[in-house]
């Protein structure tokens, strides 16, 4: 049913795939609010339990599309260009919102708002040939777009951060693996398959455990610590009342694997 | 005095060693409490200034044991599973809220909550077969257990956290040095040496100011930039009116080694 | 017009040199205090667009001087104290506060307070020699010391932070890059050329949306990860009216280089 990009759902993983291949997969105002209300539907979707997020025809997503993106917004008005932002980070905010972990498989060019989705996701895997930029500074922007300032911080530490937002350069696969961004690199042919099978496998487990578990990340954001504490004693308390916990005390038991059920 | 432990002291520094070797040193309702007790009680000891954990038998701890907590939390009211994890918090709280550094050796198996106990100390020294796994999601619950969701990101990044809280891995000593998880490995035969080298090391050293330290990492975990400036401002302010500020002085000029005495 | 460093500027671009290179440039009362007001004016200073600091002969900077500044320290009372300390960590609240990115250039020693402003530059370029130290416990202090225990920990992550906080041990060049601490290793004699041809290319670049970036990071350090995103949208929108982002776009569909003038 989507327009902007493919959609495929096997078992209780979906895979969205950004398809304008002859483009490298940019974003427009319409792609912007069909992914943005997706993430946001996700949150009632019982079905699906895990989303890969990847690109078509050898590259991730190539961002704001220049003629589609760009060149309007040089010609709205304040509350029109604050309507854009907002729309942008609210995607953001439903990919962090949603109970399902999201898995960035990332080939070729990820960049401006692309690198963004993939700085949302949960896990990222790339390629060798992966070419990450936060180039919004190329555009005269600057580098907090879509919750960057505080997203790559977390992820790669803050002079790790502040050299990707201020150059806009490229970052490899090789420093994204060393520095965190990357959980893992696989070759190009492999890396959509790697990524749906460890979707398969979160979704397979406790999801309801893996969504306390995305949450509680997101709660605990600026938290003290021991504030945090308290959070997750509450958090954990409840998943002590899953029936997936007395699965697993089942299998143990029994010496078996646990079937878990997500509730 | 402790019954659920090994605890030896030699000069300033104690050594606390979880003693159940033919199970891996699990953790129990009653150890819980004991450690939980122990760290509360340190606030107040002024004779011990430094404190190393370990395990006996090759193995540091493979968490709360599966007969002994698992099975009875998976008979317990709301308000029971609530004052146990609210107990397992409190012992990171501790660890965490008394003054001295605390210094984790860890040899082979360090899983779940024995996991924990290693984040919550302050240094991690591994050995090449130390075997870390936030495993909570093998027993069907969340990552967010004893404060997991903001410890962890902050010491190894948000991306590789979210992969080891999601899957319950194992995180392999190499990994563990390169991401920062442990600030050093050594051989079986030293690791244990060491920790209580770099124990005795902070013992003798000017420790009102480690305290502080150790304070102001915690105070700061949720403030604001300049605010955390300004708490520092007061906070060294302290410390330079303590004595072994002026000791260090005193030896500089006379080109000796200061002797601190933590007043 | 400076009297405790040299003052540089070449095009948009300041460069600071600490000047003291027989004592391997220390800070004094004095020095603190011109840097503190330096980096507050900066903030009003339209004709600078990037700032590098260094050091002379061969060393960044060691840090408060023994007899000019810990001695006299001793003697202080408790308001004279925190006069000093919060001198000196105005110093670094201006670093932050300034719109210019600044970038260390960093030879040789780097230590103490110097340490500190490394730590709070933008960038951090080091030389193979480079040894930098928060040695504040080797003279009876602590490690909280002009925002230590918040920018460290961002920067290199928690665990390695507490290691060298409580242990004031030298960081290597090669632990520093791979821990994040330094953004590039140079030789000796290229350190300081790339430094300044980096503040260029910055300098020339959008430096209005650079200090938004500059600002963002600044402003996110204790934000909700949805707060942040919103205050993203707002600082973005304000950045999109800004003609040097209509310049980037006519340069591209003109397929030519945009030439940004920081409006």
């Amino acid at each position: 049913m989507a327009e902007n990009f493919l959609w495929q759902v096997v078992g209780n993983v979906a895979t969205i795939t950004l398809h304008r291949p002859e483009k490298k997969n940019p974003l427009t105002f319409e792609s912007y609010a069909e992914l943005r209300d997706l993430f946001r539907d996700l949150a009632h979707d019982s079905e699906i339990n895990a989303v890969v997020i990847t690109g078509a025809g050898g590259n991730f997503c190539s961002g704001g599309d220049v003629h589609e993106i760009i060149g309007p917004l040089t010609r709205m008005t304040m509350p029109e260009l604050l309507q854009f932002t907002r729309m942008t980070g609210e995607l953001v905010k439903f990919m962090r919102a949603c109970p399902q972990p999201i898995i960035a498989a990332i080939e070729g060019v990820c960049a401006g708002a692309g690198a963004m989705l993939a700085l949302a996701s949960d896990l990222r895997y790339g390629t060798p040939g992966s070419k990450t930029a936060f180039l919004f500074t190329r555009v005269g922007l600057a580098g907090c777009d879509m919750g960057a300032c505080t997203l790559l911080p977390r992820v790669v530490g803050q002079g790790r951060a502040a050299d990707l937002l201020y150059t806009g350069r490229v970052l490899s696969a090789d420093e994204g693996l060393q520095w965190g961004f990357y959980n893992a690199i696989y070759p190009s042919e492999e890396v959509l398959v790697r990524a749906q099978e460890m979707a398969a496998r979160l979704a397979a487990g406790p999801t309801f455990a893996h969504a306390m578990t995305k949450k509680m990340l997101h709660q605990e954001w600026a938290m003290g610590l021991d504030e945090a504490i308290e959070a997750e004693a509450q958090a954990q308390a409840i998943c002590m009342q899953t029936r997936d916990f007395r699965r697993a005390y089942d299998a143990f038991v029994a010496k078996e694997q646990p079937i878990f059920k997500g509730d």
